[in-house]
């Protein structure tokens, strides 16, 4: 099972710290995309977004690092990572969601423009940040995980780039729930740093 | 089983379009954004991001009309618009993050600017919906439907914000196989249109 890779990449960081933390064997395959090999094929067939991180299983192909969890949670990661239950399912998905839309387009902004330099509005990333890890905050105040009681996709989602924040220029300390979260994460069996 | 629900959007139509086609019967309560209504409790217990929809099944509550998909699908839509195997999942979330992410920010936005005076980038809103129609367009050369050979959540989940896309000031003429596509989800049993 392959799994074009980017290593600084926050979303391709979720399929790894995933990897890990449920045993599943991927080999990695970098992607150099200062050389642009992401937007030509075989990439951009793999992925017509043209973004990484990308899964090959067999003859499966798999864009989109969300998907690529529930895959691979559903198909190798066993049911702790990803119940059958419907209230289950939906809970995690509000988090893959969340991951997708509001943390990318806040803590992973913040990063892209602080660490490499993308040309976009550094105060309304700083600020959309904030409104996140509050609601992160918020949240861990009545829980320890951000879904179904237990470690989840949903914290493989949202983990990296709240653990990353810091190169966005993001100051992680008034949220001490967010804080301890990440402790929590980090403790877990077969924790996966960021290269 | 409560929506709370606001006509005009785009994510609240993709919740009721799949009740309508699944034969699932939901409670409508209409919500006041114009009063702020979704900014204060009981809405903004409810849901922390203080968006519509959210579903109340019994004790049960959800946020993201992503996540409100797969719950109603997994709990009362049967495995036709959401299957059990990680392959079918998997290729399905991969929609629900477009939709979450790429949709959002390109065809909705580019209509919250042209039909509610929300300030943002329009040229910015425009090129990006080209884009999200391009990737559509060309996936739909060699399928009828979004993920698993049929319909399914991927199409409810894309499709609203599509169709309303005129609306921004989209032209989907240069689409052709989205504009089949569209005619296609016209055409299933118990389609509901946007009020």
């Amino acid at each position: 099972m392959k799994l074009y890779d980017l290593d600084v990449s926050g979303n391709c960081y979720k399929v790894r710290l995933f990897a890990s933390l449920a045993h599943i064997e991927l080999e990695t395959v970098s992607i150099n995309i200062a050389a642009g090999e992401h937007k030509q094929p075989p990439l951009s067939d793999l992925n017509p977004l043209c973004q990484l991180p990308v899964l090959q299983d067999g003859p499966d192909t798999f864009r989109d690092s969300q998907a690529i969890l529930v895959y691979l949670a559903g198909a190798y990661g066993g049911l702790a990572w990803w119940p059958r239950h419907a209230q289950g399912q939906g809970e995690i998905v509000q988090w893959l969601s969340f991951a997708a839309n509001e943390v990318q387009h806040s803590l992973c902004t913040a990063r892209l423009i602080q660490k490499f330099g993308v040309v976009s509005d550094k105060a309304a990333a700083l600020a959309k940040s904030a409104a996140v890890l509050s609601i992160l905050d918020k949240h861990l105040e009545r829980h320890d995980w951000l879904a179904i009681g237990r470690p989840s996709i949903a914290d493989c989602a949202v983990y990296p780039y709240v653990v990353l924040a810091p190169e966005g220029d993001v100051d992680l300390r008034p949220y001490g729930r967010v804080a301890r979260w990440i402790e929590r994460v980090k403790a877990l069996p077969r924790y996966l740093t960021q290269p």
